[in-house]
């Protein structure tokens, strides 16, 4: 049996010398190295943003999305948006462990997992695309995938249902951040805190400022924040477009008495939102940008044109404990819960 | 005379209700509106990702290099590129400034100013290019530029030569980052150590690192990294490929005991160096991308793909106090300024 790199390298076909994530193209043959898992996978939940470009790009028709998907797979050996360069992740069972692996992880074949590193590095192979479920970015398949040494997971919990789990972990790292970043009293501003990993991080910054913070919760549509709402995840809640900076701009002044938040943390899927999350943010502040369509130039000369010295952080899908702290709120709060079943699960 | 809002949108053209900086095409008319200062440019600083992306695509030769940049200014009314994205800055004297700014700024007509905004933001009309200084990516030209209210800048100070000057102003935001950043103890890497700005980083790194702490400076030649030693910026001076992520990663275990690093200052001009910086780095440590080339999401997803709890931080060209802390670094260092001398000035 071939031995492998923890980081996976060893199945990087182009360009020489890259890690599986970068690369153009990896090996998905699905004969295993020493340290790799093979997985028997049964559903993909697609990157909101990826998948958001990839429903445009079929007109939402349902085989052409299927057509985009297998196409997508067979030029790079994983579901890397070659758009939007994000994945998104999966769910399937433990077929094989590599020998290497012994003593060195918890799982055994058998084990259902959610692997919580980006498919965008995934080898995947798709035999058949059984079902789309356009709303909620999942889709069912026949197929299998490689989940490397160094790769990320989680064995599914036996008390929450699947979907709500795979919905939930796949955006498990907003709100575990948030946790990290949240003092008590910080006013904090969850720009698309109406959206599913909007509503984990507006619920965990309520928990982390407290009764003398105060969390805005900024959505697109009324409707998401009645929804929102009904769970009181936030202190206040405004209806503004976040890619209209000077709009959302006086919007969070009115609220703030001009002070304007410490904290931003942005979690809308549409490109153009770096401007609007600066201009929201007092010039001492951090912004947070978990949005796979934020540009790091827009950012960083965007914050300069403004002479504004916020601190402003890449969003990081993983930290450490993401999917217990992730997990906890889907056992805490009944009203997320029953939205998180209704809309994504 | 027109009322300007102070961040300039009252220039933009396309797309409507979008900020001067991420705007497709703004005015740059010459006739000021109440809030603006006319500038009279005598010198283009190009960023240095930008004027690598206008020189590769012109094969070195100037005329096509002016070509081009005329050309980016017809289309969008300033000098963004539309590769990169990014701008630079300018050099030129205050020509007349808008009555709303009386009182309000302590600048007056005649005064020789860099601006430290980006030229991605900034209304400019070229009538001539005078001459290309290809190898420090310096454009002295006839024409006029507008700086909004928002916008920062600095008067050219008198103890030091005015190219030296900009090419400094240029980076500024990254050596005062480093300060604000580096705590005493910390093992830090700087990739792209022993460019323009890698170098200004490095000698703020020793100095707030001090004893206890080791600067790494990884350049990707020899003779800048032996250039580099002669001023003696860094404890241990590594030369390597920042795109090999494996390569980088190796040599950076070498040098700090299999430790890593506590800080990585990313200065490297040339996309695909995310991975090195993310694997180089501690997983609980700190990377500040202060390059223009570095891609979000291949940061985001890197950092998850390789389960790295690291926080990554979008550099901020501004920082208070940036430029002050800069230009010091030119008067206390003999060695540097005569380095900068020689190469950017």
């Amino acid at each position: 049996m071939k031995k492998g790199c923890p980081f996976g390298t060893h199945r990087v076909i182009a360009p020489a010398g890259a890690l599986p994530q970068p690369a153009k193209k990896i090996d998905n043959t699905m004969e295993i190295y020493d340290n790799e898992i093979l997985i028997d996978v049964q559903t993909l939940n697609i990157d909101s943003a990826s998948f958001t470009q990839i429903k445009e790009q079929a007109g939402g028709d349902v085989e052409k999305i299927k057509e985009i998907m297998m196409g997508i797979v067979a030029e790079r050996g994983k579901h890397q948006n070659p758009v939007t360069g994000s994945g998104g992740m999966l769910i399937g069972t433990v077929e094989k462990i590599g020998p290497a692996l012994e003593g060195k992880t918890d799982l055994k074949v058998g084990d259902k997992i959610a692997t919580l590193v980006s498919l965008s590095l995934t080898p995947l192979r798709i035999d058949e695309i059984v079902e789309v479920r356009k709303n909620i970015d999942q889709v069912d398949i026949k197929g299998k995938a490689i989940l490397f040494e160094s790769g990320i997971y989680a064995v599914l919990p036996d008390d929450l249902p699947e979907n709500l789990a795979l919905s939930v972990l796949d955006v498990a790292g907003a709100p575990a951040q948030t946790a990290k970043l949240v003092k008590p009293g910080d006013t904090v501003l969850v720009i698309g805190g109406a959206g599913k990993s909007g509503m984990l991080c507006c619920y965990e910054a309520k928990r982390r400022a407290g009764v003398t913070g105060k969390v805005i919760c900024l959505g697109s549509s009324e409707k998401s924040l009645e929804r929102a709402k009904q769970a009181n995840i936030a202190d206040v809640y405004i209806a503004a477009d976040a890619t209209k900076p000077v709009e959302v701009m006086e919007k969070v002044s009115a609220v703030t008495g001009g002070k304007m938040a410490d904290i931003t943390i942005n979690c809308v899927n549409v490109p153009d939102t770096e401007m609007s999350s600066i201009l929201a943010t007092k010039k001492e502040g951090l912004i947070y940008f978990f949005s796979m369509a934020t540009s790091f130039t827009k950012a960083a000369l965007g914050a300069e044109g403004v002479g504004s010295d916020v601190t402003m952080i890449v969003g990081n899908g993983y930290t450490k404990g993401h999917a217990q702290i992730t997990l906890q709120i889907m056992r805490e709060s009944k009203e997320l819960r029953k939205i998180y079943e209704e809309l994504y699960a």
